[in-house]
């Protein structure tokens, strides 16, 4: 069968809350709807140190993982038999995992890729995931290629075995850092009717910090697939990388990183990971934290340990989310990214790295906001808001036929004295950094009347001078004046001016425009 | 009475935790061991939404502030008989504010300064501060001065009512931004038996997010009273302004902020203020957020709502003020602040100008830490370990008589293939950015070694250019060598080497030095 729920309605649904390529989504299942961004917590069904019922009730996690392959390998019949929300004792969405991972780890698994769909359904998972080969992490390109080419081959087949219950299926798109695989495998991968998209294979680059190559995978499945398919990120489950990936476009993660670094005596904060040992007082207020201090904790044995890091590290991946969530309702997702981006520098390399996709990030943030937005410094730059406005200034903005001379000036609003008449030959332009010389007339249009920055700059970005000289290149050429503009301010318009041997007067005689504090000096 | 105490021992012990001004310190009141820094919630004896006991017991509040001055008009001897601890069922450290800020408000109060010591000594209070006069944000010259010869007097005039019974007497120092007088205040008060010392007044400051102003108030008073007094901050109590505060030495906050926030329906965050109607997700996990979903706390009576907002408030208030505790402790205070300062831009100006600040910071920063340093961009070119690192270097490095060539390299070590007589004649510089060139010698040294930059930057910071450029200038005529360095890099080396008329041979030959990718051009 070509799609498993023939004509329903796609069981994703984005809502008008978005922000960079983040958005707050519904995801229908089964056993209800999830909220998106969501990160699934691993359940390993062999050692969980928290109560997959617990999971639900005292964390408030809706929908938890568990790997298919393990249940199947390790309670057949009694899973299959039970269902495996009883058999878990959940009754919330259970989403099962393939056993993927395993090969990843272990280099093959038993089960056939078809057994394995089968016993999804058998047990009656909410969301289930085809058994794709992962893409190692530094796998050379044949291997990948070998590894992609068989994925796609079991995700078609899977097509004909999926008998199409209502269940969700995940299909996996992998290549890792073979761009061209992986550009290949999003395109390969979503065109089939799954409901789910899946970056595969991220757990290695993780470990090794490399968001900035993280970025690059994420960015290049989500300009192939369609928006209106969730993305789910395989095997990612850290506080201080949830807003890049959400910001990137990934709606879901899953997770066993709160157990398996509980073990390692870990505890994850939305700025990093830290030692148990080296804590003297918990930078949390969650329901474990604040019951205890660090040298308590300590002293109890080391399953209490566990169980304590377990608990907490699941609180900060909650808590971090919503935070996203409230970011991207608010609109200010990309202050949050520069924020986190300062917790370790491997973030801010991927931090600055965003530039590269700066277009992508464009095409999907919304136009306009409710509340304003910051600006600090050039990093800052790429921000869509900024980005746009310089995109349209060149795309819609032209100087009419009639004007002869442009006033470009800082502080208070000119012009006062002059006839109209004299005006329709002039148009002023106010420097309001970052976005440069603004167009009197865009003043108070979103984002310029809404940016709010750290104070007068007059040094004026590179890309605005860029904006301002392709405006000028653009139109019939006319004199600039100056007024009011610091020297460093002028340096930029000097040498634009120069370039396109435009005439430039400086302090041009502010009698003219009703103030009486400057006189005119003939410059070009 | 001089001192209150007599010969006893200062009540307040810095721990050998510290970072940038900021320390974890101990203050020794009659009730017990304070950690700092601290804030005391300041209770309302006429309305308070959390009752006193609940501070300490439910959120762990150890000490609160109450107000003397309302405490003797509306209660007057019932306080007296009952003792303040029993009458406000409190049984932990009490401080007792003195009524000055109702001068601030109202004008004028109807106690005497000699009366609210007195009144306090009788209550049993802990820590007690004398009725000064504030000095209002926006004060003429003639006011604050006035205000702050009043303070002095009456900080004189207190040490001969005060009985010395083991009561804490903190001394404020008032001026506002009135620099010169702010630092007269703080020379006298400093001078006086004060076991604690505050600066004054800074609530407006802080409504209007003047962060910039505040930390020229903070830097100015701790440059002046020495690191053995605890320093308090009247009035302050906003999580994202914590670190900022304690940064620059501020150890011990009071304020009514969580509950005239809880009022106005302000939900507090450690980047700022949010409204609770604006809330879909609460971004934090503790005892009440994690209870309730922002639309169910909004369907509750107001009562319920600002009860809620207040525990909240309290909670992100102590939150804050544990994160800033261990990251004293882990030696990273500045990322802490660099991450809030990417909040709000008034942070992000105040962040920026501890530029001005940079020698204080160092002169009290430890010169060796447990962990590493992260460097993200130029304004962490202010951090102490950067700062020391160039200032040792010209203070404490010099080229022996016998080196006649100096070898700046990027990338690994060069000088395998060399022999002893010639290398005593040359020394090795490796390009290390921030640091910029950095003698070899020192480069398994704190900070170099453990500095994590964001990857290979090839532009060195002109605070490093300077400071080698200053080591050349003080040394001996040398001549430079370069190796395998960017043109980016070669830049600021040409224009040194230019300046000081030194010569300067780019590509050296690499065979020389056990590599032979290179080959030498003669340039200057």
């Amino acid at each position: 069968m070509a799609d498993p729920n023939g004509p329903q309605p796609d069981p994703f649904e984005q809502s008008p809350e978005r922000d960079l390529m983040g958005r707050i989504g519904r995801l229908r299942t089964k056993r209800g709807i999830l909220e998106t961004p969501y990160m699934f917590p691993v359940v390993n069904p062999l050692v969980q140190p928290i109560p997959p019922r617990e999971l639900k009730e005292r964390f408030g996690f809706k929908a938890i993982m568990v790997n298919a392959h393990l249940l199947k390998k390790n309670f057949g019949n009694e899973v299959v038999e039970k269902g495996v929300h009883r058999f878990l004792g959940f009754d919330g969405i259970i989403a099962t995992d393939s056993g993927a991972y395993q090969i990843l780890v272990y280099g093959s698994i038993d089960s056939a890729p078809d057994e394995i769909i089968r016993f999804q359904e058998s047990i009656g998972s909410d969301i289930g995931v085809i058994l794709d080969i992962p893409t190692p992490y530094g796998a050379k390109r044949e291997e990948a290629e070998r590894g992609v080419l068989e994925t796609h081959r079991r995700a078609e087949e899977a097509f004909r075995i999926i008998s199409g219950d209502g269940m969700l299926w995940v299909g996996p798109i992998q290549g890792g850092t073979h761009f061209d695989l992986l550009s290949s495998s999003a395109m390969r991968i979503s065109s089939l009717p799954f409901h789910i998209l899946a970056l595969g294979s991220p757990t290695q680059i993780l470990k090794q910090y490399r968001y900035d190559l993280l970025s690059r995978m994420i960015a290049t499945v989500r300009s192939i697939i369609p928006p209106s398919k969730p993305l789910h990120l395989f095997g990612a489950g850290h506080p201080a990388m949830f807003s890049l990936a959400v910001a990137l476009g990934c709606d879901l993660f899953d997770s066993a990183s709160y157990a398996l670094f509980a073990r390692e005596g870990r505890y994850m904060t939305e700025g990093g990971t830290m030692r148990l040992k080296d804590l003297r007082h918990f930078p949390c207020s969650c329901s474990v934290c604040s019951k205890y201090e660090p040298s308590e904790v300590l002293k109890c044995d080391g399953r209490f340990i566990e169980r304590f890091l377990a608990e907490h590290n699941l609180n900060a991946c909650m808590e971090e989310l919503r935070r996203i969530k409230q970011a991207i309702s608010d609109g200010a997702l990309w202050e949050l990214l520069g924020q986190r981006a300062r917790s370790h520098p491997s973030l801010f390399r991927a931090f600055m790295g965003l530039r590269s996709y700066s277009d992508l990030l464009e095409k999907y943030s919304p136009s306009t906001k409710r509340g304003g937005i910051f600006y600090f410094d050039r990093f800052d730059l790429v921000r869509p808001e900024i980005q746009r406005y310089w995109r349209r200034l060149l795309e819609r903005y032209s100087i009419p036929e009639e004007v002869e001379e442009l006033v470009v000036y800082s502080g208070s609003d000119p012009a006062k004295r002059l006839g109209d008449e004299e005006i329709r030959k002039i148009r002023f332009f106010k420097l309001v950094n970052p976005y440069g010389f603004v167009p009197w007339e865009l003043l108070e249009t979103f984002p310029l009347f809404q940016t709010e920055g750290p104070g007068p700059a007059d040094e004026i970005p590179e890309e605005a001078l860029s904006a301002f000289k392709e405006l000028l290149k653009r139109n019939k050429r006319v004199r600039i004046s100056s007024l009011r503009l610091s020297e460093r301010a002028l340096q930029g318009l000097r040498s634009i001016c120069e370039e396109l041997g435009l005439s430039l007067e400086i302090n041009v005689d502010l009698e003219r425009f009703g103030s009486a504090d400057g006189r005119a000096t003939k410059y070009i």
